[in-house]
């Protein structure tokens, strides 16, 4: 019997071609917005001044710091910004981190959050915030950071590079595919997910040929909101747990790992996830969706398996106690040691999960 | 290429079978709740006592005169109750009409409302209200009336008879085929419609053969909830502009319109609404869409044509230009009086918009 919990979170997506250019100033009149505190990386600042265009005199500050994973100073600096503009208003114009600095700033003031996102990181519609400290990540939870209105446009996208925009898709594919079984899942998730999956596939498969198309990376943006916004409200499972737990302890390439891992914890899984395989399946076009991951994978340019990152044999049995103890209890299939041991073993000798055990 | 703008709004929802009874007093101690006003209909009243029970000291008063489309008079008596119990939650339950009630002490007092449904409405997910004035309808938009919290429980509707329940389903059905063509269509209104139209027709089909079934009513209670979210933030198209007002000058029961008027709709939009097409397609199992909805709608006892309602040929002919005028100006295949003559000449006539031309 369906059972669930969910707590739908508000927030305003303006999605297309163009419309960073064409409906910004409408978005922020429509927050009331007088004095914007822009913040964008120096990659991004570009950008933003031209975007800012039809509101230039209602900037009253722009903040550049942006670095990765938020280090507390930088967010300290970005609120000293942001309270001496008098801001009403934080627009993010940038990737993941531009975003991670703007909710750091709203965390603390309360200030509402315009985000225009250049890349496919999703944390845009994610309540989600994170800062480090001096290397050590502190990650919470709070309505206030998140977005009151998102606006995305593929075009602002076009020229992240290919390995980046395929790194980035992989990892909104495993959000997707964690959805379904993550311990927040619902339908409203799983529905959300599923057309992610969708999205993602056609935007990966289409943006490796032709990198600066509009199709491709409209198609990769709109899998991205959904994977983020289904990640949002389900949460993380097994999946993420192990590849967090690997990627702490052996410096394993973040996309990569994930990519490699997702088809094993799913054969996994499958045997005690009969809709979250449909519902991929339907996403794919296939039934054997183990074997369709494994080839979206290898078609992109990921190695076969973990031992091709650096992983040694030995290190599989260092970390199965640490990952049990955070695997979620409800995990389709109960993760016990072994069971653990087979997928970290299959996935670090690139074993076919759906093949003769070996 | 994908453009849309999605205003996500909030709310919590808890649902399965059992959750009422067992889950309500967590979510009014959520709700910080002191002192609630119950509402809930003559029907409903013996239940709602049962519900409340685990938190009885918190009733600070029950108002029971729940009438049809919330007349101002009883709207303003329940607001009355409210204030001299100076309550702190609008706890309805019932069906749409008790819903509805909450909603307009809700829109003038601001109290947060916790509605547990009876039947499939769906408007416990919207942020719709409704009064009527000496048999005058008003309605609007207001966020403040959009309960906070939903406690879905199918166990509560087992005793809606059957025909209502198909009549409900019938509706919930018609909203998410227009979630795909509404003017604020969105892919996260259409991931939740298809979804709908999948657990509405499992539903439907399994609730006549098992009326007190949990599945079915599982099922049914589902769908209602995901065609309720998808209306929420998609809105009406052309189906339900045309249906509004045949109900209106002709007086036609609002269910048996919605069934016959439905596939004819989808018959004109199709050739332009390739993606709908291809969700009413995956939701069905089946490509012969419009076949399908004709025979959903035969195989739960709904006549074949308006003719069997009491329309006259003669009555199309003055109904064309008001449907015009309020049509959708972005509806797929643009709504013409001639397009529109031949959608209700053959919903009159029964003809299959699939088949020859008569």
């Amino acid at each position: 019997m369906t059972m669930f919990t969910y707590d739908g979170l508000p927030g305003r997506v303006v999605f297309g071609a163009g419309v960073a250019r064409e409906r910004l100033l409408g978005e922020v009149d429509l927050l009331g917005a007088r004095r914007v505190l822009v913040i964008a990386g120096d990659t991004e600042s570009e950008i933003a001044t031209r975007l800012c265009a039809p509101f230039a005199d209602r900037v009253a500050a722009t903040f550049t710091q942006v670095r990765p994973h938020v280090p507390v100073e930088v967010a300290e600096l970005a609120r000293k910004a942001s309270s001496e503009a008098d801001a009403d208003l934080v627009l993010s114009v940038g990737g993941g981190s531009t975003t991670g600095t703007a909710k750091a700033v709203a965390l603390t003031t309360g200030l509402p959050v315009l985000a225009v996102p250049t890349t496919y990181a999703g944390s845009e519609v994610t309540p989600v915030w994170g800062m480090t400290d001096r290397g050590r990540k502190t990650t919470g939870t709070d309505r206030r950071v998140l977005p009151k209105t998102v606006v995305y446009d593929a075009e602002l996208t076009v020229t992240l590079p290919v390995d980046l925009s395929v790194a980035s898709g992989l990892n909104a594919v495993a959000h997707c595919v964690e959805a379904f079984w993550a311990p927040r899942r619902s339908p409203v998730a799983s529905a959300m997910a599923e057309d992610g999956i969708r999205h993602l596939v056609a935007g990966l498969t289409t943006v490796t040929g032709d990198p600066t198309g509009p199709v491709g990376r409209g198609e990769l943006l709109l899998g991205a909101y959904l994977a983020g916004s289904a990640f949002a409200v389900a949460g993380s499972g097994l999946h993420h747990k192990i590849c967090h737990v690997l990627g702490g302890a052996f410096d394993l390439p973040h996309a990569q790992t994930h990519a490699i891992v997702l088809p094993h914890v799913l054969a996994y899984n499958a045997p005690h996830a009969t809709e979250a395989c449909a519902r991929i399946a339907r996403a794919l076009g296939r039934t054997d969706i183990v074997t369709a991951l494994r080839e979206l994978g290898a078609g992109l340019g990921v190695p076969p398996d973990l031992r091709a990152l650096g992983l040694n044999e030995s290190d599989i049995d260092t970390v199965l106690a640490e990952i049990v103890a955070i695997a979620p209890p409800d995990n389709p299939t109960p993760v016990t040691e072994e069971g653990l041991r087979t997928i970290l073993h299959a996935a670090w000798a690139g074993t076919d999960p759906m093949g003769p055990t070996p």
